[in-house]
């Protein structure tokens, strides 16, 4: 599997990723789903965002009886110079447990299903886990559909592009009823499990931390950067300065992580002093008052510069089933439970009500979102175990 | 004249220019000049860089007599979102004031030139003032050939896809030597016109200000912006927020002005910790040491978060020719003599020993690279007057 992966999107200079949302390369990841799908006799069902799923089973016969179906899988698009892992590692492990499962001869007495949610990193449209909070309705479609990407081009225009009518968008319970569980696995996006008094190749997700996105927006006036004298100068740049100098104080002071990642300058010319600079403020914590507290000492500085901050999106703390959590981690060893600053479609399902837990595999790296992003085969495969017992587990005839 | 040029490259949102050199507005441009030399009966002259010149009589002719022609002009072309004088109002009322003399039945001793310096903001490739410095040789064809705009595009690669063969690029002497004296008409990019206490509509320009350009580049680890503790992190984003608010100080401090207009982000993803940013600093101040001081003082800052600051551009205090200067302001009526920040090719002309000297329009906005540039017309009348008296003086029979 991995090898069909592995040039679908790929820079060929820094080997990172370029999967976006309704793009020929997520047109090609979409279709390598199915051929995997169907090559294991899977029925693929496609739900009204264009989540895929792979049923083995029929999800509404056993529904209808009382056992609703148990889904893994993650997603298959990536940031703009992704990892090869951050998505696709879960739905590669999804199809392997299942290989597994068959291999032993496993009779499952719920359905299995495996999912590729669409649109998961936001890296088009600005709006992470767009393919599953449209479903869930955490997101209203009419929303969605005008959310643009960088050339302008609206999400229902790259819907119609891609051969989907944007009319069809919006939540879908009858989709949502099918997953009676929901176990996401994921490589690890930070260096817990690499520590040196941790050293395990696996651990349970237990809840995502409050997170949010912030518009930090400073106005001056547009101005020649050599004849203005300072007196008479207002520079936009200014503003937005001491306010990534202030993100990063307050995320010390307050035990939070804060990152200004993206920065448009109007008019942008290098001899012409800012009019107008926006900046994204990415802000987390496991507390979400700290986080708060972040934003606020933050806003405090913006609006010294007569800028504004607003909120694009914020999502309060999110645990997972705790037992469902506390099944998995008994299961597999009594493997670390820990949190994630990380949001996943796991988080919206579980805010949506599906009993929900996720799996990491270890990064010796840490790093993510970035070529480096890396797991070892062997923890990959020992991924590929662990899923399978869960699978096993919450699937078999004794659940 | 301005009927014909105001709809080019006009954003119908802002109003601003986007004139930049090579593109399909610049080629209007340059069309439009053409079509007012051919209607005046002049002799239009693309050199080997591409600058366009329109005489009225021969300059070889006259320069083998001893009477090198007397040229007056600017650039068509302008920064990210302009105003639509800086440039423009040179090369109109060039046109202008070469109708008055013939109105006037003037016959010139030594033949007049109207010019369009190509590419003099240096918008697109990054460098100020590309035509009459390749034109000069202070900058080489191979350096030009291979600056890149936004899009990665060469300057090779953008004159091809004009329609010109890059391989032509390079110094042109025998184009400078029939410059016997050149002077620009410009918008004023200050307010010193306009100051209670002044309240002209015209000054002669004596000198530009040292100035120049620097990169400041910080580097970082691209990785999660959600899961990489502050700790594990390197974000290239603090360095250039310190460079900018040092950058700021050290100009207050030493009396010169200093400018980051225009900051690009990798990955510049909203969750993703910057791997690098690269910032432009435009610096400049009527004293050389000072300016130094300033970017020596940015410099030990980005040292400081193993950022690297280079030099882009550096032009010394460019005196005009004072001889030069003296006479437009007595032929004027003893209108003020004023020094500038900001570069010109008037200014590239000077350092390459063509005797030279500007003349400013007041700008009642003060404001500049800007929609919000202006000028009255009767201060344009009134510029359009002074340089015909100049043109009369320099190239009549008594010079």
């Amino acid at each position: 599997m991995w090898r069909d992966l592995t040039p679908i999107g790929r820079d060929d200079r820094t080997h990172g990723y370029h999967r976006f949302a309704w793009t020929r390369a997520d047109h090609t990841l979409r279709e390598w789903f199915v051929g995997e799908a169907e090559r294991r006799g899977l029925d693929v069902v496609v739900d009204r965002v264009g989540n895929q799923w792979a049923w083995w089973g029929d999800p509404d016969e056993a529904l209808a009886a009382g056992r609703p179906g148990i889904v893994t899988g993650s997603h298959l698009d990536s940031v703009p110079d992704g990892g090869a892992f951050d998505g696709p590692l879960g739905v590669v492990s999804a199809f392997a447990a299942l290989d597994a499962l068959r291999r032993d001869g496993f009779e499952p007495d719920r359905p299995i299903g495996v999912v590729n949610f669409i649109d998961e990193e936001g890296a088009r449209f600005g709006v992470a886990c767009a393919g599953s909070r449209i479903l869930t309705g955490a997101m209203t479609a009419d929303r969605a559909r005008s959310l643009t990407d960088g050339e302008g081009v609206s999400m229902a225009e790259a819907l119609r592009a891609a051969g989907r009518d944007p009319e069809g968008l919006g939540p879908d319970a009858e989709t949502v009823r099918r997953v009676g569980a929901f176990v996401e696995l994921h490589v690890e996006q930070g260096r817990h499990l690499s520590l040196p008094e941790v050293d395990q190749p696996l651990a349970v997700g237990s809840d995502i931390w409050p997170h949010g996105r912030w518009r930090i927006r400073t106005l001056g006036e547009a101005n020649h950067a050599g004849t203005t004298r300072l007196a008479d100068r207002e520079d936009a740049m200014l503003g937005f300065a001491a306010a990534v100098i202030s993100a990063r104080r307050a995320a010390e002071a307050n035990g939070c992580v804060a990152t200004v990642g993206k920065v448009v300058v109007t008019p942008g010319g290098v001899n012409a002093i800012p009019s107008e600079v926006t900046g994204w403020l990415d802000a987390r914590g496991s507390d979400e008052t700290a986080v708060r507290l972040v934003v606020d000492e933050v806003r405090e500085v913006v609006a010294d510069f007569e800028g504004l901050l607003t909120e694009d999106s914020w999502t309060g703390p999110t645990p997972f089933d705790p037992a469902l959590v506390r099944r998995l981690a008994t299961r597999l060893g009594g493997i670390p439970v820990i949190g994630t600053g990380a949001g996943h479609d796991a988080g919206i399902l579980a805010n949506a009500g599906v009993p929900t837990a996720m799996l990491f595999v270890r990064n010796p790296t840490g790093i993510s979102h970035s070529p480096e992003e890396f797991a070892t085969s062997q923890d990959c495969l020992a991924g590929v175990e662990a899923l399978t017992t869960v699978l096993t587990d919450l699937a078999g005839a004794s659940a």
